[in-house]
């Protein structure tokens, strides 16, 4: 039996030796490695923070103190030591444990998270909160160095060496996001790591005091100086700016330095940074070697890492990366624009071929837009790729950069929809009501690979904003309905029924195009419209299309509220066509995660649902 | 005649003196002042910077070059000052000069803007355009120190740092964003300013040495090294850690030192910072006494600086701080949080009182809502209060920290609708609908005083997220309807009358009021339903409101697309209730600036326009 197995979790965490400790940690991977290869996952962060997690676990009370983990795709290891080592092997699956630090899943579990760098934001509130209240509690936020160099945790660092709160922050510096890490800021990390700062400051000072008459004596002593020098130049000197103590560098995978740092940290008054040094996929050799590959997993043989998964379909998003590289081919002035997610988005599809019109601005969504939007207006052609969910995060630089100013910018949203085992935090769900009151932006949304493609064609030639809206996962192909060129504004119109009018908009096809069937099958007078466009749109084609009808369906995987649904019964009411409207998408809830299948299920959004929707209604 | 009269602009500028430019910088801080004191404007920052604007126009071609403003609301001396000198008597009134960067009103703006914090991401993106096209010119950011607290600028630095291209950022220090600045940043700039952290240093190192054997002997030298350790430790270091090159600081009201330092900026080869010292209000002495006051001010008397303007009624920001201030003196878990607007929103009021209650964390929107998250889910309650249009930064937060959570932060969305003279990156055009689509979130919108403090004392209680969502200015106030208490999800229905039934979304009331009179006193049966609650909203009521009616009409000051207009409708097709809908609301076009009844009358949301509009439907 192991360790880890004769163990009441955590408390007994805390009477461990060190030794012990390390065993513990072996048992862990085991664990993390054993449910990813058959779940998937995120497996190399989680690796990379075990003895992390351990000294955590082994300073602080989890259940009473609040370790707050940014993003929290890191968090399997502490998942499985504080409550979830029974039930982890259902990680990622439809009623099974989430992804991400959840509290409704575990007391442990101090703030829900998916997206990065809330973690200081969280604490610091917290900490405020126990100030108010009166509770004593440590209060430990965990984020990543990537994390740190979006500006939300710029501002929350901001405001903790404002405030001078006691409070500790843990940099899991690992030099990378999900690939490596962008911009001026990891520079100054890795400059510190390898003293580079501290090397300039000594060649700057004795080039000074070169020129000085008594240069040469003060060199000498200089030199007996630099043993003291070393501690105020090298680490820190950016975070103590701001008003933290700076603890570190620590190396992250002894538990022993790790525990003795947090210990040290405790004890300082104000807020402190402890600099942990971690290496991702630590202890899974194909992973420490491609920590990029291994940062999320679909299931992969245990011992060799190779991928179990089946070549399927394309996807959405080789689709996509496939097409721009052709246009970019064509039009020398087509650049692209990544917040760390390059592979994620298939912008690396692109870079293979123009590595120099490739822009990976590290996370930091914000810019990422607004930087798009001052490539535009000096006659560039941007296209911003960018799951649905992290658009959110750009939201106000969509509106006041790129729409007002009405500069041709395309917004590749990737992830529309729901998204399956990342769940709630990641579900693509409100786009499509966020973007349709936007002026200027027209919305496209594909139903399937030819139509993402020609709207990428479509996009490259437009001088004004808009947003492309597709799926997670395999993009998909219509034997059987003849190809229509894609034209703006212009729906797709299948079958001539009068009865019962359907609006599909987006991907949601593949479950809408059943339903046609199923109705025709059923000798019900059917038409199915695929909008393709959420605007501009042709008013007069759509009420033509409905107008007679006996009732009108509409679909979309996304909010029912204020989306394509919203706009169709819009575009009837106002051209005269008062016919009852019933309207599917994803209701307003947050969804859970797990398989698509199960959630479109869950949700009445698929194909058997809305038949058995529309027979109430006919 | 003043010389700036005799002159060509910009063009003779720079062959001008620096003495003639001393001149220059007279007569424009006369043309504000004169103008300001007339039709109101951002009279402090933009007499804070008008040697800055005149040391720029010297350097830079700023029709060839570009010149990047952050938040624009110091550029009067720079719009004066390129062409639109004779025409800037209308600043701010409807179709007038902009009191923002505008490109669509010269070609000398090069980056639309209003909100802060974009500058340096859209002049990065002109630059690395400029790369990919090989047009040659200069890009030059300018931001002020507060707008830098933003998380954005700092991605945008980070990037820089990163691409390492040759461009100018000017940092605008005043030492205040709107009010008086906060965070470890501003900290670390006055620090830098005193010298405080080469004291620390030089403390740390003598203390250090005193332990050494041979300490004292170094300790005398080290005095000699002082001279030259100066230049290594004081300004800058955070910035040439970025990646950028530092110049400065510079006395930003010395004309020729502006010029001299931006001189020296262009021949660097890399980014380079320029830190410019300014005075807010610089030239009129009531607003160098109170900057703060000065910020944006309405007509003043140009010679004492006396507000001209008229007490009126109590705007709905008086109601909220007013009713905050109460709610907080009985709840003493009861928190506010402001991203550096405390006087615009009201929470000077609670200030006052509880200075420790009310927490000011910036520009920093983002950081700003997830603090409050971290602070409800520790059982304390905050209320965020930040302009509707701001609220746009925070998107992401609203939905994955408070929403997802069902945490029980309230969001007081001041400025909802039409902001008049500031224009269309100030309008709160969009909250409705945006908010629409986030589960868990209620959404209140209240029609007048009365109202807004009874939502305030429902939010207060409440265990879940909300928004309430409320005008500019003046807070309604009608004698005439009996006062109903206000229940959650509840409308208020007034009159019976059954042939046109009217639903009037929050303060927009004073226009559907009339409305509802003018039908009754035309003989029309008519009801007017003041909806309360976006969501939840008691659907039952709205459908039997509506039932057997010949004409349903809505209104809102927000987008007609996805906002309450829609929910109406959706609510009716829902419940059985088949009508005509007509819907008014915020077209979707971006609105310009001017005076709010002129905007109403343009868009149509005039009780006189409705009115016509539902004259042709009945």
């Amino acid at each position: 039996m192991a360790l880890i197995d004769r163990l009441k979790l955590p408390a007994e965490l805390k009477e461990l030796s060190y030794e012990q400790l390390d065993e513990v940690a072996e048992d862990v991977r085991k664990v993390i490695i054993e449910t990813c290869s058959v779940s998937g996952g995120h497996l190399a962060p989680s690796l990379g923070v075990v003895e992390l997690t351990l000294g955590l676990l082994k300073v602080f009370d989890p259940g009473h103190d609040r370790i707050v983990w940014d993003v929290g795709h890191q968090s399997y290891a502490f998942k499985i030591l504080t409550d979830r080592k029974d039930r982890f092997s259902t990680l990622r699956q439809y009623k099974g444990i989430s992804g991400f630090i959840k509290p409704s899943e575990s007391k442990y579990d101090a703030f829900g998270v998916g997206h990065t760098s809330t973690s200081i934001s969280a604490g610091l509130g917290m900490r405020v909160a126990d100030d108010i209240t009166g509770r004593q509690r440590k209060i430990v936020s965990v984020i990543g160095d990537g994390a740190m160099t979006a500006g939300m945790a710029f501002e929350a660092l901001n405001n903790l060496g404002h405030l001078d709160k006691n409070m500790i922050v843990v940099l899991n510096d690992n030099e990378m996001s999900i690939s490596a890490n962008v911009g001026g800021f990891s520079h100054y990390l890795s400059n510190m790591m390898t003293g580079k700062f501290y090397t300039r400051v000594r060649k700057d000072v004795q080039e000074y005091l070169a020129t000085k008459p008594l240069g040469n004596r003060i060199l000498h002593l200089a030199k007996k100086m630099e043993e003291g020098m070393v501690g105020f130049f090298t680490p820190g000197i950016l975070f103590e700016e701001l008003g933290l103590r700076y603890i570190g560098p620590v190396q992250g995978h002894r538990i022993k330095d790790v525990a003795k740092a947090l210990e040290n940290a405790q004890n300082v008054d104000g807020p402190v940074l402890v600099h942990v040094m971690t290496r991702k996929g630590k202890g899974f050799e194909p992973a420490e070697a491609n920590p990029s590959k291994f940062h999320g997993v679909a299931s992969f043989d245990k011992c060799t890492g190779q991928s179990v998964k089946l070549a399927g379909k394309k996807s959405y998003t080789d689709v996509f990366g496939e097409t721009l590289t052709e246009l970019a081919a064509v039009n020398p002035r087509l650049v692209a624009v990544s917040a760390a997610m390059k592979d994620g988005t298939g912008l690396n599809i692109l870079e293979k071929k123009f590595p120099d019109r490739v822009f990976d601005v590290g996370i930091a969504e914000q810019h990422a837009v607004t930087f798009a939007a001052g490539m535009a207006i000096s006659g560039v052609k941007p296209f911003v790729a960018v799951y649905s969910t992290f658009a959110q995060r750009a939201y106000d630089q969509i509106i006041h950069d790129v729409a007002l100013q009405n500069l041709p910018v395309v917004l590749c949203l990737d992830r529309g929809g729901l998204v399956g085992a990342d769940g709630p935090t990641h579900h693509g769900a409100y786009d499509i009501s966020y973007l349709r009151c936007v002026p200027n932006m027209a919305v496209m949304l594909p139903k399937d690979a030819h139509e993402l493609e020609s709207m990428l064609r479509i996009a490259e030639k437009m001088q004004t904003p808009c947003a492309i809206r597709y799926a997670r996962g395999e993009a998909g192909a219509y034997d059987d309905i003849p190809v229509t060129p894609v034209e703006m504004g212009e729906p797709e119109i299948i079958g001539d029924g009068t009865d019962v009018v359907l609006f599909s908009a987006g991907h949601i096809f593949e479950e809408m195009y059943p339903v046609y069937k199923e109705l025709l099958a059923r000798g019900i007078s059917a038409k199915l419209v695929n909008i393709r466009f959420l605007k501009p749109l042709n008013a007069e084609k759509i009420a033509e299309a409905a107008r007679g009808a006996k009732l009108v369906v509409t679909a979309e995987e996304g909010s029912v509220k204020g989306g394509a649904g919203d706009e169709i019964a819009d575009i009837l009411m106002d051209n005269g066509v008062l016919v009852k409207v019933i309207k599917h998408g994803i209701p307003d809830i947050f969804i859970e995660h797990g398989d698509h299948k199960s959630l479109r299920r869950l949700i009445q959004l698929d194909a058997e649902s809305i038949l058995e929707n529309i027979g109430k209604h006919i």
